[in-house]
């Protein structure tokens, strides 16, 4: 897809601050910022779009692309937009339609924050 | 601390059964698996508490050890539950006192879930 690198990155500020999460515990301004990506994904239907939209085609789709979650598209639009508002997702509006795309450093850190707590 | 690889390890079927999430939109069942474990860690006050027992002492931690953020000792020892229900933590009874810690390979797999996304 020759647009798929189109849509804007996040500002580099929303990424999570935090250390791996055995370095040391989280102060609860580090835990409410954290908490709120982990809890955007904690929805079986959000998680499943997030998976729709990360392994589509380019890395990004719209409302349009995705269909067979057994849900409505304003649901659909909805869970995108929480996700969204959660720093995962970065948007774009083309036309009629608002295109997503994951959100790779957020992602990234957040599997740090797991990864290294795995040791 | 001597004792602090004690604990027996969860059964192997808890891990995430799924692929990275941008290989391929997850299944109904391997959402609902897997979203139970992200929105365990999708509350501020859990959070705080699931990097202190990762970052204790020795890896591991019981109520006892706990006391700084905020909350009563019967609501830590009923986040800590949660945590051990989704997963994320197991669990000994020594004495008075039930001890946690961290499930590295369960984190270890919802890391790589992430990681790899974030390509």
């Amino acid at each position: 897809m020759s647009n798929s690198r189109a849509l804007p990155l996040l500002d580099p500020d929303v990424q999570p601050c935090c250390p791996p999460l055995n370095e040391r515990p989280l102060t609860a301004e580090e835990a409410v910022r954290t908490a709120a990506m982990f809890k955007a994904l904690g929805d079986p239907v959000r998680l499943r779009l997030f998976s729709a939209v990360a392994s589509h085609e380019g890395g990004e789709a719209c409302v349009c692309d995705i269909s067979d979650v057994g849900v409505s598209q304003p649901t659909v639009s909805h869970h995108l937009k929480k996700l969204k508002d959660a720093g995962l997702l970065a948007s774009e509006r083309r036309g009629t339609w608002v295109y997503y795309r994951v959100e790779p450093s957020v992602l990234a850190a957040m599997g740090q924050l797991l990864t290294s707590a795995a040791r």
